[in-house]
């Protein structure tokens, strides 16, 4: 039976001050950490075990990533590390807090970006601090300006398919350590869920998400450790 | 010019408590894992990037270059774990300290284990509780049952032309973080140490060695950050 598990990073600085984060890559929080080992603890605990990981290009999932599976005794597993599933990117609402986000777009605005499937934030400004075009992690890689979670999944789903699904296929036992709408998108695609819901389904950070799964890969059932 | 560090683990448990470990998998002491941490912060001060890294299946190891890297902000860059890049194999002495090898195989014995280039250590008895020929970690691969430092160099160095030369002929900037042996076999080979010779090169635990390349990767100068 193939075997999957989703693990959202723990808590980042940027969670704790509630600022739009997206591709920004901010570090763990103390408490951050301590999700990522009390998740490998529960994990190896439960008498999970994995053959290769998944994550992205963003330190705070790869650190989640590398503490659960040091807790495991699994370090020595292969890590793939990639783009396709960064956090959804928030354009030029990375770094705002709520209250800023209110005053700049107004409430109701702010509540259309967060709670749309397919409506993106505003483009990252030129000139944005926040502008990782230029960055060499990001090298021939067309970084976008912002993305709805309708964009997000356009790029997770492809890479699932052609990374991922052959892993499982050989009997691989996978860990995704990733991100809210990243994951989301797995979610969305493993569970059928519509687009209206997705946009409410909140995964928790440092709560690995065990999936069973039927051998053509659809989800028999999900649930939290 | 090509970029090359060598980086051995910080100090792990064993180093501590004299041991012969080997393949056995220990953990960092908080010495070792202070001594990571400053190897990546001392690199990333003295101007030092890389885009790949490779590292052995040792726990101690892989967390050495994760927190050095982290300390970098490159938790990104693609890792490459493989067991030809493990410590030598100490075989039969794995586990004992300096004074049970002594009290076992007699002073002068040891000195000649310890020491010479081309003598194996007496092989993992059976049923020895670090038989590792049938951990997961090594399935497919003939685990040795005891190697000198030149079996030791008889497997780094075509891992080293077969995975990690075509790198450094890219372009690529490259950190290697392996163990005290297999980086002796690295360096006698780059900077054409000779066999009575290389058994007395001495490599400090977390200290970076910033080896400067010829175009064809012969060693132009070595030094210690």
């Amino acid at each position: 039976m193939p075997s999957l598990v989703l693990l959202r990073h723990g808590q980042s600085a940027w969670n704790l001050e509630n600022r739009f984060t997206g591709w920004w890559d901010v570090g763990l929080t103390e408490k951050g950490i301590a999700e990522a080992l009390a998740a490998g603890a529960a994990m190896k605990a439960a008498g999970l075990d994995f053959d290769i990981a998944f994550t992205s290009l963003q330190s705070r999932a790869i650190k989640t990533l590398n503490l659960a599976l040091g807790e495991m005794d699994r370090l020595w597993i292969p890590v793939i590390k990639d783009w396709h599933l960064n956090e959804r990117h928030y354009g030029g609402l990375t770094g705002l807090d709520k209250a800023e986000t209110a005053a700049k777009h107004g409430e109701d605005q702010v509540k259309i970006w967060r709670r749309s499937f397919d409506v993106p934030p505003p483009p990252l400004e030129a000139g944005s601090p926040f502008d990782l075009s230029s960055d060499r992690r990001y090298a021939g890689i067309a970084v976008p300006a912002s993305e709805s979670l309708k964009d997000t999944i356009a790029r997770v789903l492809p890479y699932w398919d052609s990374a991922i699904v052959p892993q499982l296929k050989a009997g691989k036992r996978v860990i995704i350590a990733a991100h809210g709408n990243s994951l989301r998108a797995l979610v969305k695609h493993l569970s059928g869920i519509s687009d209206d819901d997705i946009v409410h389904e909140e995964i928790p950070t440092g709560k690995p998400m065990v999936y069973e799964l039927n051998d053509d890969l659809t989800a028999k059932s999900r649930h939290y450790l």
